[in-house]
């Protein structure tokens, strides 16, 4: 569970950004004094994530806007349905619309597309992970969405695993030492908390790889014939995980070719937005 | 021009949330003392955008790291082209690497898109515009893409201009005075600076939004017929700007109506990040 | 209006220069179970403005201590009014008392000498507008307090509003382009949604200027007679502000020349501090 | 001295408010590769403060702009004067222009008015000293300002001196405490090293202060009269700080009744800005 | 007391540091809607210090987990006693858990060694104070612990009084002045709240500190009976702060040579964290 | 390796902290133009940590000063040896010279014992690695000093890693469910990037534990003989922790139990700050 803190430092940054010196329109246009009761309803039907920070961007806003939701974090819903009910300050209410939506619908959107990738891999034993190409930011957020969506996270940054490729590879065999006892020495200087993965092209680097004892082996941009040609080397010694070329049309090939980990750039970098809104009714 | 202070604000917080405590990876596969070349090549054609945001990147990450840009920001490259070289230490060059490609990769996207859709409109004296669709916390640099696109920036924000939608017209006219005549007192409570833009949904609504002296009309969702209407109704004594369903497709047919601007959402939240790659050759 | 994440940087920024590690007076001499009931008082009449900001003082400081305001922002008192009550601890009343004040003192000083501005120019058809010219890091509350006080805001800085001065002119020109022509080729680099305002020092440059269709000349440092003189020749195709050398006593006639606009620098940057006192309860 | 990181803070805050996504005017009219040389010229006589600011605001808009201070901190000019020349990028130097010349006159307006009530005591033994009042958020720099004026700091914040006041005497003696015996125990709980300050508005208050050992007893709103029997009565037990309707015509005689600090809210509440211009040549 | 805002700057940098995209544990090991009760019971016997700042890393993490202090800040408690009582949703509790106990038994551990060290010189009129020597970042809460625990404080930084060091004096007499004379021209520039403290290593250094009316000599790792050569020398002119090898066995000997002052960076720089524990009971 | 932005982060803070407004006793004592020249000398033997930190704490304070390290992080030096030289303006070296000694002391002192543990335990197929009772708001750097001893870290937050505890396990269960098959569906929750380590109480818990698949165990507690038996147990099927009451006297027969790491959480929160000085020669 993200902590309130965190939550509030992202949302208050937004609305920094959106209102830097007040709403202009609700000011000029809205009585001090009206009140405006608000639904969120869904155009379309997904999976709900970002409760909190949807309640964040009105109470951070004027905290006499009052935000009850009607669904929790990963709920599933219809288009239609009313997915929490917004009261308050009219001018409050209308100047932190766009923040609460904006975080909602990417949120959502994320929570949804992951749920489809999720769907399509059912039964298979493989699991769908996002990447590290999150939006600069946003990291915190959009990782809590897959989850909601029933994906499961990659590592969160540079800091908390290794992931080995191509260039690392490269240079660690530079001085001639073999990939396999290279990697190996490299382990040994690493958190024994700190998983280690490493990234392979082609099927012939997998056995020096394996031989090193590293966690997971990622399989990258592999023919479903060599994906499953792979994951019969590995046989279960280390975690496989699929990359590249991942589409909600790919995908349960993928799955089927027995890998356990597919992960799925496009859950973060180009989920769309969830079509949800807000029905104001503003009370002078 | 956005000052350094600015950029820097950004980049240090993707940087601290990507490397909160290091990059394990590199600390423990590369020597200390290797040296790394790369560079930034296009794998495919588009429009440059966030050299500056590139190389804080990496300066924020270690100051030797030295980065020299080919193209300035606006620039059409091809692909293959070399668009900038970053030499320096390789642990900083590959900690910073994908935090400097993903700002350069989206603002390049931005750019690149926002192109396209300058082009079809070539000509016809309408303006592709961006809105406050933009991700939380990046839709500074956001906007520049947008402009090295050759597009332009709509409002920054709600404290920089009025949008009135039809939430704050029913409010207006709640009491019963005619949404001219509160237009017009509305608009005499604002900044003489701040310029008054209103959305209507129908033809019937024009004439009294007009009369009120505003500055430009939004036209949502309408008809390419009542595109040309509403454009002939106005008839120069408001900016026109034209929303919803623009795409590629639709853009070039909606400019030719007639219309001042268009606004595209898409610029920035449905602009796919550019395909640029950081050609490494690390030595040690 | 401004929101509630907004104000309260400010408000702590404020608090934690002046009391970075407590207040050693209270702790010292007043007992931990002290409870202090204060009123503040006008000592003299005025616009009142910044009650928020007030509030948040005594929020910030201790959660505990209840602040009840009398009067809204914008109203206004006379000498001896009560325009709020404090109670709770009274170790954090003592503490956040001078930066309460400070900024109700601050924003209500603005507030009213910007009504007396306002005053007298009443029924003239020119508004009185605040400048640039505000405290670093106050301007958001600077700017809302000109307001409470009948003024309007001219733009808020650099990034919302156009304003072409001699030097821009000289630049514009420098390469032998008529300024009319360079400045139409500017604007169209421009958001439409962005204010054009040209500062001229002399009645022969206004023809050109208004013929590149700028929204506001700014006529700095006119006499009596020439300001006259460019309202009748910009005849209602521009807004006219007229800058420079504005003071009580010359506001009414520099109003009567028909001017829209009066740009007060004083307004932020010479208000007096108006005399609000706390007077403060203590019981042991 | 200030640390590079404590200027760097306040002035990277105001430019972000003064240009938040850049300065529009400067990016429209000025060509990106021109070039400006500018002076900081005196247009009238005074006391320089804030060299380092000034230059921060130029150094974090962008790097490339140089900035040559003519003279230290503390100096005397003449009108006329050029006190710093700054060049680099046209738009960079006027983006930062207003932010530079806004601290340099601000802390030179406090520094010149400091100078002329310090030359106003000379020979008399009293210093002159700020207070409290100084603008939320810039305390230290205005601090710094008074010092370069020839001036003395009065304790900084709430938590690095005591300074008792009638509430704080009346809330000691609530309980019967005589106090004389009510301070000391309260000095008792203090830092070996806090200064002890009493605030006494009448003649026959002073002896039960003293007697408990305080380090200042300030005499507020005394008349001259007063002042020199409280002087004659303190007799060097304790220095004796004058506070209260000190001007510049009236502090010459404060000083020669033999007071030790006299305490000036204007030095930093109401020195007008200096008069300081920047004359910008720009290369295109 | 420390403001709110201050407190809760410090205890939300722990948090984001302690958790930055949440609890990985309880979120996985632990339902949503669990709840958790947990009192905060002492292991060891001690002086309690810091029952705001473990609210807060509640009420950071989850605004409705309730906590309920059953002692003040600076009580003496027995091993067994339960010191404040927390309740709420389980995952957060268990969230906050170690950042709260950390404050908490840093801080009573603090304040349990400073009553220590205040007990051992219980009548001989010397106080106990803390240093510079605190953790970075933590000396506003660990100054508190310290009086809490019946200490005193020395300084808190730099900037709020003078401490010359042999470096200083060095400086100060370089150029040939005695060192009486270019002390007391060094006060004489400083505002007239400062303590001046000057630390000397020989007797025979006493005379000429003494002569510039300094506040406080340090007599820093002098024996025994040079202290009490030294208060007998200085005789109440200033106070007299003997420094150096203060451990629990020598405090007293070094308080019975007459010493005002006896500082101890132990107080922070090694006080064990104090035992305290949360006992947590989890209903699913 | 950490990034720049994240060290002058922790740097800056304490700046800020411990030189608010500045160092009195440099301004005050110091002439403005005199230079310092000082030497980093080991008063006693260590392993060196923290040289990018000490730098900054110079370069943020005044960028004119140099800071040249003559030794690496993770070198071992001799009571002695000089470890840098600094050099620049002597207000600044002083102004700086705490809070640089501060985490190099601390640093190096983590670093230092942590190299004791490592060489005890040398040869054994053991490591040492630290834990999360590190310095709020320090633990990236306190970790990294850790790495210069040739210690291991272990998780850095509640973010990266599991560890399940009594507490959670009991949850885990409280429905009846068998703790193998619950810690199974929780593993299935988290990434799979996310190591997993339970910690036991007692020997009969192992089984269980280690039917789920976890990466390791902690024998929390344990004697010698059991830790001896809970190795052979869980014989390789997981990796093996030892904690709890080891010392420099003990590590060494925890070592040759066979587990495979030993956590201290001594190393952070016990080590003493190792004796270095800067030995400074001011030229006025």
């Amino acid at each position: 569970m993200l902590t309130r803190t965190a939550i509030d430092r992202v949302v208050a940054a937004a609305l920094e950004e959106d209102a830097p010196w007040g709403d202009l329109t609700s000011e000029a246009l809205v009585p001090a004094d009206a009140t405006a009761q608000a639904d969120l309803v869904a155009r379309e039907p997904g999976v709900f994530s970002g409760g909190a920070v949807f309640a964040a961007a009105f109470a951070l806003t004027d905290p006499f806007v009052d935000v009850r939701l009607s669904v929790t974090d990963g709920a599933v819903f219809a288009a239609g349905d009313v997915l929490a009910v917004v009261s308050g300050p009219a001018r409050a209410v209308l100047t932190a619309e766009r923040i609460g939506l904006n975080f909602v619908q990417r949120m959502s959107g994320i929570a949804t597309l992951t749920s489809r990738y999720v769907a399509e891999v059912e039964h298979t034993g493989a699991r769908i992970v996002d990447t590290r190409k999150t939006t600069p930011g946003l990291r915190m957020i959009e990782r809590q969405a897959v989850r909601d969506g029933g994906g499961h996270n990659h590592r969160y940054s540079l800091s908390d695993a290794v992931m080995a490729k191509d260039n690392h590879l490269a240079v660690l065999t530079a001085s001639g030492v073999p990939v396999t006892q290279a990697l190996q020495s490299a382990i040994a200087r690493l958190p024994h908390t700190t998983h280690v993965e490493v990234e392979v092209d082609r099927l012939d680097q997998i056995d020096a790889v394996l031989a090193a004892g590293v966690d997971t082996i990622m399989l990258d941009n592999f023919s479903l014939a060599d994906l499953r040609t792979g994951v019969e080397r590995i046989a279960g010694r280390a975690q496989v995980e699929a990359s590249g070329g991942v589409t909600l049309e790919t995908v349960r090939a993928i799955a089927e070719t027995g890998v356990d980990v597919i992960s799925v750039g496009a859950l973060t970098h180009s989920a769309p937005a969830l079509d949800l809104g807000l029905d104001v009714r503003i009370t002078v």
